[in-house]
This record gives structure tokens, sequence and C-alpha cells, in this order.
């Protein structure tokens, strides 16, 4: 048997939070160039800690770009969902095969998912029906080495296209900053928060202004967390889902109905 | 028996995205005055789809205002979770009793929820442990009608001081936009979605920019969701959870595991 035809790529969008010449999202680029046709549209600067932000009272911008001339590229004047929307409706014309965002530069595990940005276009692509999945590794150095974890990102990836994922979720993958990695693991998100605290400044004009800072408290001590996958040498693996019911709480509230 | 001492007063922090000058939380100010002592903490812009945003890159100002002497109030420049944040590293020194957010102009039903600074701001009290609500009005107008749903707010807030919520869990509440409210229900978050369109319009240098438009698709018929409740003249009461786990997905995707 013959292939007469060549096999149809699959359509990989790919976007991030750290802005478009970041170096994570250049590594992810060229890891998924193995598994399809590439679109990237990404921020045109940082927007960490975006959240789900998205940008309504003011219009959004799309500039073409050309670094290496092999694949569609465009930066975009909003936010990491902002670019999701975008591509989808006026580049794409249609929905691609896969969603991919990240590499963030810092992780996103346990509570850091509500903050981040990489994780809200992953969301986005979810409730837009799209395979989608965020990629962070625990290193924030822009000189981050991405070589002891692109098997596993290609493992990962390629498993998303050819299975795709249960209805109404996303994966969070964190990698942990090592040069061995051990595997796999598939996780719930640690119950871990932040201990905020402000530094508060003085302007040359005596007035206060504040720095948010903080110490990651997690005393979630489960073997099933991505915090314990992280810490043991694990890429940690969370699906996510975007039904933020409560559904075990509702029978508890019932007496406030009337 | 005679009571010699004075009962201490509930703490209760209040934001919202709209901007400390909106109805919505003037509203809310006044109905929660009832029940405690206020502190308001709130965007000195309007803070709309905002997200879980947080500032990080930049400084945050606070700025103390009188509107009406009776109570502490502080325009903040950052985002709603900000705000939050900021009030209990730096206002308050401790969490408050209770946080209400809103009243939003606009709904933050269903898949509104991920988008909505009024929900984020209700979250991040919840990841603090702080008994947290959100209140939306199904009107965008800045002269909505809030008479009819006053007792409705008291009731659910009272309840949340009285009995706090369940663990993780925070309420969001949506009130339609009619004169005579049928009552409360319980309900979950309908999963429905915005088919998003970018209109198009040309600057006059001929370069394209994009504004956010869309349609709200519901196809969710259950009777058990907050879309169903407020098409049918009642107030929805989402309880909300900041883990993100998709825990019954957890079994599907072991076959990624390595």
């Amino acid at each position: 048997m013959t292939k007469t035809k060549k096999e149809k790529k699959p359509v990989i969008l790919i976007t991030n939070d750290d802005g478009i010449m970041s170096p994570g999202i250049r590594q992810l680029i060229k890891l998924m160039r193995i598994l399809g046709d590439v679109v990237v549209v990404a921020p045109d600067k940082p927007q960490s800690a975006m959240g789900h932000a998205i940008t309504i009272a003011t219009p959004l911008r799309l500039q073409q770009i050309n670094i290496d001339g092999r694949h569609i590229e465009y930066s975009c004047s909003g936010t990491p969902v902002d670019c999701v929307k975008l591509a989808v409706d006026k580049i794409l014309f249609k929905k691609p095969d896969m969603l991919v965002s990240g590499i963030n530069h810092g992780s996103n595990s346990s509570i850091n998912v509500i903050y981040s940005g990489t994780m809200s276009a992953a969301l986005e692509g979810a409730i837009e029906n799209i395979p989608s999945i965020g990629f962070s590794i625990l290193d924030y150095s822009f000189e981050a080495d991405f070589t002891p974890c692109e098997k596993q990102i290609l493992t990962i990836a390629r498993n998303v296209l050819q299975n795709g994922l249960p209805k109404g979720t996303c994966l969070n993958v964190n990698i942990p900053k090592i040069e061995k990695i051990k595997g796999i693991k598939i996780c719930r998100q640690a119950i871990a928060y932040w201990d905020d605290e402000y530094y508060e400044r003085k302007d040359p004009h005596h007035k206060s202004y504040y720095w948010l800072t903080g110490e990651f408290i997690n005393n979630d001590k489960g073997k099933d967390t991505d915090e314990w996958a992280l810490k043991n040498g694990y890429i940690s693996v969370v699906p996510v889902l975007y039904d933020f019911t409560a559904h075990h709480a509702i029978p508890y509230l019932k007496n406030i109905e009337e």
C-alpha cells in the first residue's frame, strides 16, 4: 500500500502570557511544529497574573509578524484570553485541533491556576470545546533549560491530540526545574494559598504606594497533589474544569431558599 | 436580664468591579450598614471583565475618601482581587467577618462567573477563608431599581453571617430585573458559552482594530440551573469553588502517566 495523499496535519494554536518573544513560547512552537501546523497568536507584552481578564472597553490590535517565516504568527494587544477568542474568530475562522499555552516561566500549580493568564487561555480553549493544555516550568529565568522536559511535553500533547480530553476540562501541566525528570503524574490541585504581604513605600511626594509580595503556604500533605509531584521530581498534570459550581455544597445551602 | 455591653457588630468588607462610585456598590453599602460595620475598598475606575487579575508589575495606590462620613472607605488603583488582598493586609489588619462584592451592573450567571471581577473578588475572599458573596443584577443601567431585591439580599447576607459557608466556596448571587421577585433558588451554573464575534473597524491610518461582541448561547435546559431560575423570576444562588480540579476526570487520564 502506498500513501498517495499527504496526511492532513492537525492545526495547533499557541499562545502564552509572558509575551510573544519569551523563550518559553519559542520552545513550545519548536516542539509543536513536530506534531502539526502551528498558528501563534500571543500578547505583544507580558500579561502575567491577568487571570481570565478580557478586553471589552477598548478595541484590540493584531500585528502579523515574521520570526522564522515557517508558520503564521500574530502579536495581539490584549490578554491571553483575548488572543484565543480573536484567533478563533478572525485568524483561523474555525476551532484549531488543539490549543497549547506557555511554556510559562514560573509555576501555575495549586492555587496559582486562578491568577494565571497561561491557564486562563487554556480554560478559554476548554470553554470553546478545543482540547487545551497549559504548560509551565518552575523556573522564572529567561535562560530556563527546557531540554529535560521536551520528551514529556510531546507525550502529553500527542496523547491529547489523539484522545481528546474529558468534556469541560483542560490540562494544567507543571514541570519541575531538574535535570532528570522522574515521570508524569495525574494529580489534583493542592489546597494551598498565598499569605500576602504588601510592602509600603513612599514616593517623593510622601504618598504611600504598595507592592504585592507573599509567601506560598501549602498545608495539603496529599501525595495525589501537584505540589507533591513537583517536589518529588515528577511533571504534574491536573485536569481543570470551567464549571465552578461547588456541587457538593448545594444541599447544605437549601435553607437559604424561599 | 440587662445587656450591659454593646454587642460587637460584624465587620463587613465591601468591594466591586464597576468602581467605587457606581450605584450598585452604594446600594450594597446602604444594606450592609444594617447588618454590621462596613469597610469599603473598591477600584477607583471600572474594572469589569478583569477576571482574577492581580497587579504584580506595578505598585498600588490607596486613597481614603469620605462620601458620607459614617464608615471607612478607600479607592484603590488595582483590580477587585487587589482590593481584597490590600484591604485585609493594610486596612483591616485581619480577616473581616464577611466580604460582599457588587452589586454588579450586569449578569454574572453561568460562564460569566469566569470573566467577572465581581466574582473574582468573592473567590479571593473564599481563598482567604472569608465567607464571601458576589451580587449582580441583570440590569446594566446605572438607574437600575434595587428596591425589589433588598429583602432577599439581606436574607442571604444574614444567613451567611450566621451560618458561614461550606469550606472553599463562596456564593454567586444573580438578581433578575423584575418588579416582583418570586424567591431564592440554590442552583448550579448553567453550562453555556459566548459565541464571540469581533467587529473589525479601520482607523484613519487604514489599520484594523477589533471590538469584542458576542451572543450568549445556553443549550443547558436543566431546571436546576441559574439561567432557569433567573428566567423564571427567582434570584439564583450558585455556590462557587476555587478548587478547579476536575476530580471526575482524573481516572480517565491515567494513561498519560509514566
